[in-house]
C-alpha cells in the first residue's frame, strides 16, 4: 500500500476488536522502529514491546481505561531515555565503528559533540531524547497503516505510574507516548466512519 | 516502494546535487504531512516550503552552513505554534463541524479538553506543539523516501535567529526542525555509501 493511501486509510481507532496481529506484520512495523532516523543517529529510546494480557489490563487504569490498552493485539511504549551517559555515546561510537569499519580514533571529533550534547542538564537532554522517540513513533504509525494495522497514538497517561509499573526508572527510561496496535471494530467504533478533519493546504503551508 | 525499503534507501545526506525535485513530488510529500496524526487532530504547526533561492541563501548561515540547505531543491521549515489560543480552538472546531456535518454544540466536551490543554503556559504548549511537529517531520521523512527524494533532518540551527528572519513571532510560531529535500551528489557525499548504524532490535526492543 502506498503511503499516502495507508495514511487517508489509518485513523485513530477507538475501538479495536481483539483479534492478534501476525507476528510477521508486527516485525516489520518494529523494523521501521529500528529503521527511523534521529539526531546524530543517536536513537535515544527503548520500545516496550507488550503482548502480555495482564500486563495490559494493569496498565488499563494508568491510561485512563482507554480500552485500546486491552482490545489491541500488542501495544508499544516508547521510552525515552531520562539522560545521556558518557557509557551510552561509548556503546554507540563502538557501534558505529563496528558498523562502518572504520576505529574509534577516526570518530573521536563526533562522539566529542555527543559528548558536548550529553553535557546539558538530565531534563534537557530528556526533552531532547523525548522528541527523538517522536519520530520512531510517528514511523511506527505509518508502518502499521502500511501493514493495514491499526495503530491508536495516546499521549494521555499517567506517565510517572507507568514507568513505576514497568520498573523504567532502573532501566534510565521514561515512558513518553502509548501505540496500541491491534484492528479497529468497525461496528463499535464511533470513529471507524467519520471524515478525517485536516486543514486546508493553504492554511497548513507557507509557500515562499 | 514499500517503507522498509524506502527507509533502507533514506538517510541523511551531506551533500546535494541542486537538482530541482518535480513539483508532484513535493505535492505528494506535503499531502503526507497534511494527513499526518497529531494529538486531539490539532495540527499546531505551520510548515514553510521555500524554493526561494535568496532566502535559502539567507538561511545558511543560520544553519550553521550546512549546504544542504542552498543545494535543496526545497527547504521545508517545521515550525510550531509557540501557544494556543482560544481563537485556534475555535477554528478547529468549526472545521471538524463542516467536515463531519455535525454541529458545534456536539462538540462542546472535545472544546472544553482542548481549551484546558490551551490554559497551560505558552511555554508547556509550546513544548507540546513542537512534539507534534516532530510526527509530521517524521511522516515527511518517510514520504520522501517512498518518492526517492532525499531529506536531511536538522535540528542544528540558530532557531531564534530563523524566527526573526523569516518573521515568525508575528504569525505565533516558532521554528523546531528543518528539512531540505532535494537529491544526494552520491560522489562527493562522504557518508553515501557508510553502511547504516542502527543498535540490533534485541537492544532496541523489551518484549514482554
Amino acid at each position: 500500500m502506498e503511503l499516502l493511501d495507508a495514511l487517508q486509510w489509518r485513523y485513530a481507532s477507538k475501538k479495536m476488536n481483539g483479534q492478534k496481529v501476525p507476528e510477521e506484520k508486527i516485525g516489520r512495523i518494529l523494523e521501521a522502529i529500528r529503521l527511523a532516523p534521529s539526531s546524530m543517529g543517536l536513537q535515544p529510546y527503548t520500545v516496550l514491546v507488550i503482548s502480555d494480557e495482564e500486563l495490559k489490563k494493569q496498565i488499563l487504569p494508568i491510561a485512563n481505561n482507554q480500552q485500546q490498552v486491552v482490545d489491541a493485539s500488542h501495544l508499544l511504549v516508547f521510552a525515552a531515555w531520562d539522560n545521556i551517559t558518557p557509557e551510552q555515546v561509548d556503546d554507540y561510537i563502538h557501534l558505529m565503528a563496528e558498523t562502518r569499519n572504520v576505529t574509534e580514533e577516526s570518530l573521536a571529533q563526533f562522539k566529542a559533540a555527543l559528548l558536548r550534547i550529553a553535557g546539558r542538564t538530565p531534563e534537557e537532554n530528556f526533552q531532547w531524547t523525548a522528541r527523538q522517540s517522536y519520530i520512531a513513533f510517528a514511523t511506527a504509525i505509518a508502518a502499521a497503516a502500511e501493514e493495514q494495522v491499526d495503530a491508536t497514538p495516546m499521549e494521555g497517561f499517567n506517565n510517572a505510574a507507568l514507568d513505576e509499573l514497568l520498573n523504567l526508572k532502573a532501566k534510565g527510561l521514561r515512558s513518553v507516548t502509548l501505540l496500541p496496535l491491534g484492528y479497529r471494530d468497525t461496528e463499535n467504533d464511533w470513529l471507524a466512519k467519520s471524515p478525517k478533519v485536516r486543514r486546508e493546504k493553504e492554511k497548513l503551508f507557507l509557500i515562499r
